[in-house]
């Protein structure tokens, strides 16, 4: 069973991926909406939420755990893989790996929340690959508002989107990695306004990836191979926002059970 | 001590008027910066922070608690009056009062998080008053994170600021109340937008006027009278955003102390 976590509604898009590329696995999703959003709270803080969110997972059965939460990933991961013997994923690393296979220039944007911008964390891992990277960083924090709110193709959200990317504009960046899992949300916004030759890279899509080509090494996690994969939601705030935004990104029903955390 | 809490900043407008209106009281703030915004959570979530919220402040040594939260006040009044024996502020009944004095036409307009609209609080204790008066509302989600952004005069705030107002300007309602108190940052731009002619109604200053009078009849809070108000700050969580936004709006340093809710 695959226990994967997020402030809210954006670690769907990596349910998602999962969903596309996994078959036979069980999978336990935690929105830990009656404290997100996270990307605008301290490290202190989104380090307590992480190793709560994991216990609860592990506590329901979950056997791997992803982070499917830029913020929290920035910040927490090392805390949280130090304090539970479960293979932890996170959604930088993968990105970043993507990332530089697939910029030509080696001059890679990054978007995201304010808290996993200051942590300079991607800066750090393209950096450990390769030193003669040039990165560029740039918050976003009005995008995952915008996100939870709907308005995925307002010109409000579209001018807004246009000011965040300018500065990476100006930079001749050639690949764009999207650092928060609301973002994938308003791809065909970013593309536009980034420009139609910038590769954009989706950690959701980067992580399931990775979580897939793990699982297929270690056949030990597999019992639930070739039976119907069951997926669980569970939210710290019941709100109909949330059902309503789930339900149109997973297209399909889903029933949420409220947990206190 | 007058005890005041809201999710983050937005209480600080209360803040502000209290400095204002009141000479000789000691201030205790709570920012529950940890799990706000609460405008986007559902009843049952807020009602256990302000429950939390206003044990901390009596904790403290506050004599009367201060709602300075619109959200809070529309869902948790009650339980908080309930299970504590002080006088309980909330800044929906004096904003209320205030419109009713006000507006020549009885046709009042509100704007909100989505939580304090979908209540129908405002509604609710308008028509108890006056049954004929006609009164509208508009949930504005967005307004919060762009006054946290510090966004107060971008053309994006405005076009969405409009956006928000235009059902309420077809309605032609003479009065508008400001269901949030970080709309009070807005304030000219709401107007603007919204047109000269209509009283716009901030909760902030309204609540802190029926403070001030409330304290006027009870000498026996006054121990304090004469002396040197302190004023204390604290928050759930520790962000540098906060204290900027908090220094210029009270034009003060502050000391922010960090507690765990």
């Amino acid at each position: 069973m695959i226990g994967i976590f997020d402030s809210g509604i954006g670690g769907l898009t990596v349910v998602k991926a999962l969903m596309e590329h996994l078959y036979g696995y069980d999978i336990i999703y935690l929105g830990d909406t009656a404290r997100s959003p996270y990307g605008t709270k301290s490290p202190e803080t989104v380090k307590k939420y992480a190793l709560e969110n994991t216990e609860f997972l592990l506590s329901k059965g979950a056997k791997i755990v992803v982070i499917a939460c830029n913020t929290a990933s920035s910040v927490a991961t090392e805390i949280v893989a130090e304090n539970f013997d479960v293979p932890i994923f996170e959604v930088i690393t993968p990105a970043v790996e993507l990332s530089i296979k697939t910029s030509h220039k080696q001059c890679i944007g990054i978007i995201g929340t304010r808290a996993t911008v200051k942590s300079c964390i991607y800066e750090k891992k393209i950096k450990e690959i390769n030193p003669q990277a040039r990165v560029y960083s740039k918050s976003c924090p009005l995008l995952v508002p915008l996100v939870e709110e709907g308005w995925l193709n307002k010109p409000e959200t579209k001018m807004i989107v246009k000011k965040y990317l300018h500065s990476l504009k100006v930079r001749q960046i050639d690949t764009l990695i999207l650092g928060c899992t609301h973002y994938p949300l308003l791809n065909d916004i970013i593309q536009k306004k980034i420009g139609k030759r910038v590769s954009i890279i989706d950690s959701s899509i980067a992580v399931a990836s990775n979580v897939k080509t793990f699982l297929e090494k270690h056949w030990e996690l597999d019992d639930m191979l070739g039976k119907k994969s069951r997926y669980t939601f569970f939210v710290s705030d019941v709100t109909e926002q949330f059902e309503k935004t789930a339900t149109s990104m997973l297209k399909r029903n889903i029933n949420l059970e409220h947990v206190k955390i």
